[in-house]
């Protein structure tokens, strides 16, 4: 076989590459080789299938491997994992002992959770969540064996989405985790308030618990902690997830400590014609200008998008990332973009912070709610970052985000022309009031 | 009598500037001068305390004169509408007799509803809704005489939120629109959609409708169109307000057509130690850098809050307005920023725009709704409007007002790193598709 360009993995970076490859040079021969039987998936969407907000796992695939093929013009290959790369020759071999020749090469091979290795690990009802078969068994187990009580290992993002689908099964949940954030949260008011709203829906958050083994005893399973041992129907880990490149031994291919495979602006990596993106890859964080390990799917579309059209020859560079995000915990949704202050002291940033709280809609407007926010800023004024919890956050999180893209200052924000009405905002909406405080305080030091 | 600072007019632009002056400048002495019993309301939400989502008409008050001049240090005179100005001798006359001297002058002033000269406009059941008295008179109208169908003149922000709200009562609705569009909405596709999804939720919308007269015979109006004639129980008109500044006659104080004072960034006008500001007075739009009459409470509390400090003797400049705004009947708003395509092209810019359509969360998430978009950019790419109708519609608008503010481009917005989660956009959300389409545009051109 032979493709003028190859991509090893068809995702979110994979399916994007391929697509705007193709877009920007109608003649290229593209061949995607994927070691699952589907491709082009929504993972994020994957813990709320568990209580049917979203449909089923099937309904986070975007296309079949015959409609991408079709609409994209792309072959599609599944059930084809990579083994190895010969970088001098240009083949990929896969585990089914076929081989590959490529011109251009999109290693898009993601991310894989992270399993410690406990007793429990390959007994059914211990689970990770990575993929739409993790979904399906996941659904298939609680029904089966009417599970009522469950424990999360890790309680980042896919830890507390899932404890959120579980709890609205009416499953009782305990969520273990090492450190003392959850969400990975560094900023220690914000992360309070996100623990104690967890705690208060009931879930038995232990935070500074680290699970030392899991059992299987008939059909309970024993978690071990330092602390304690907990007895459960079902377990799922989600303590991270680790960049799926150990298959590339040849160190001409510089990666990161993690696996990830360092890229520059243009998808670029250390080995001509070799180019990678999404999940198992670096990407620049615009504020630091430093290549982060940032595992995404928002990141992986817009970066596999980037590469694609440097494949096919049009040199365009990806202005990289904010470490924007947002999730939720029923009504309680964490957001951040940029730098909190903990990480922007910890860049060499001059940096402060403050802290506010005000109303998400104007306060005599029934479903008013509290939004907890810090604004991080150089003493120059220029934004950096923002923390939001509470309700409708977003519509305060994007304008910060593109005033740190395009350079704002706390002077910008202050008097900023946000759109206002009783249902939407107060008059003086807290991002307005945090710039204010942000400039009294600039004004004082 | 005899103040530091007179303010006459205790809404918005009134409170926000003697507060703001009094922060500045302990010494001064202050008094506000108020035609109405009480200041300092929000009168946005009084369509809302129709159904109830705003609890009463006295929960949009802020602060009542006592705890106003308690808390922000300015005495408060209720029932002082001013008659006349002596700017010679500093000296404002109000229609009690009174008669105060001052240092500087803040007009404040505001607006009031234009209402048409018609044979009913001062019978019982024929209203106008633009203070707390208003809104508790047609709560007390629909309950004593069991309302079962109304009127509205006018399908601007009143007329619509209050149809919102009166047909969340159960109350048959007629809205008559002397113009083709509703919400003040010039963009023709959009103004459609809105269209569409108020006449499918049951209004009777009359638009290119002319209202010649109104009528009382025994409890019911006739509404007599140019058209046809309808017979209701009850009338509200909304046909747009008229600044509060007929009072004034010196020709030394320069005024719009419509009678808006006309400042400059500082909230002075023509005449020394004369400032105003909000519903009375010009705002400048920041884009075209022109004066223009855009009289909203978010406006108002700004700029009436940088003229108290300009007036406390700190030279700071109001930046001005985008022309944010944001709107919903039911479940579908309608926002704006910056100048739709026949507001650019009317004010010369050499302007295009691309229409969009995309989901507001990932397509298989629960409660996925329709956004329609327009994004407005010139051939360099600088980006300066957009309008949208739809759901969750803020947290794009808010993104597109900062961007407008930085002087951001089309480019900026293409790879702009919003947060994304499934329950909150789709991968691809909607401003970065419009920016993408928008870049496609500009490359051809």
């Amino acid at each position: 076989m032979k493709y003028d360009l190859v991509v090893i993995g068809g995702v979110a970076a994979g399916t994007s590459a391929a697509a705007a490859a193709k877009r920007a040079d109608k003649n290229l021969s593209i061949g995607i080789f994927q070691k699952e039987p589907y491709i082009s998936y929504g993972g994020c969407g994957l813990p709320y299938t568990i209580s049917g907000k979203v449909k089923s796992p099937e309904s986070v695939i975007g296309f079949s491997p015959e409609e991408f093929s079709e609409k994209k013009g792309a072959d599609v290959y599944t059930g084809f994992e990579a083994e190895s790369i010969d970088f001098k020759n240009k083949t990929v071999k896969f585990l089914n002992g076929k081989e590959v020749h490529y011109g251009k090469l999109m290693i898009a091979t993601g991310a894989s959770p992270v399993i410690p290795d406990f007793s429990a690990k390959d007994e059914k009802g211990f689970f990770k969540l990575r993929n739409p078969d993790d979904a399906t068994e996941i659904i298939n187990y609680i029904e089966s064996e009417k599970v009522k009580n469950a424990v999360i290992i890790g309680a980042g993002y896919i830890g507390l989405e899932t404890a959120e689908n579980l709890s609205e099964k009416n499953i009782n949940l305990t969520v273990i985790e090492a450190g003392n954030n959850v969400f990975g949260c560094s900023d220690g008011i914000i992360n309070k308030i996100l623990k104690d709203y967890i705690k208060n829906d009931g879930v038995n958050l232990l935070t500074e618990t680290f699970v030392k083994n899991v059992y299987k005893k008939d059909s309970k399973f024993s978690v071990q902690t330092d602390k304690e041992s907990i007895e459960t129907d079902m377990v799922i880990v989600a303590v991270g997830v680790k960049p799926n490149t150990d298959f590339i031994k040849d160190e001409n291919l510089k990666k990161f400590n993690n696996g990830a495979i360092i890229v520059n602006d243009f998808s670029e990596t250390s080995v001509s014609d070799v180019y990678s993106g999404g999940d198992c890859a670096t990407v620049k964080n615009i504020i630091t200008g430093k290549n982060v390990y940032y595992p995404l799917g928002t990141n992986a579309n817009k970066q596999g998008k980037t590469a694609g059209r440097n494949i096919a020859g049009i040199k365009e560079a990806f202005p990289g990332i904010l470490g924007s995000m947002i999730t939720k915990y029923k009504n309680t949704e964490y957001g951040k973009t940029g730098l909190d202050i903990v990480q922007a002291q910890a860049e060499g940033f001059d940096a402060a912070e403050v802290y506010i709280k005000a109303g998400s809609k104007a306060g005599y407007y029934s479903g008013n709610a509290e939004i907890h926010m810090k604004l991080i800023f150089e003493k120059s004024g220029r934004i950096i970052g923002a923390v939001y919890c509470g309700q409708n956050i977003l519509q305060r999180l994007n304008a910060v985000t593109a005033l740190i893209k395009m350079n704002g200052t706390v002077y910008d924000l202050e008097n900023m022309d946000f759109a206002y009405a009783p249902p939407f905002s107060p008059v003086w909406d807290i991002n307005l009031l945090a710039a204010a405080n942000a400039v009294k305080m600039i004004k004082k030091i």
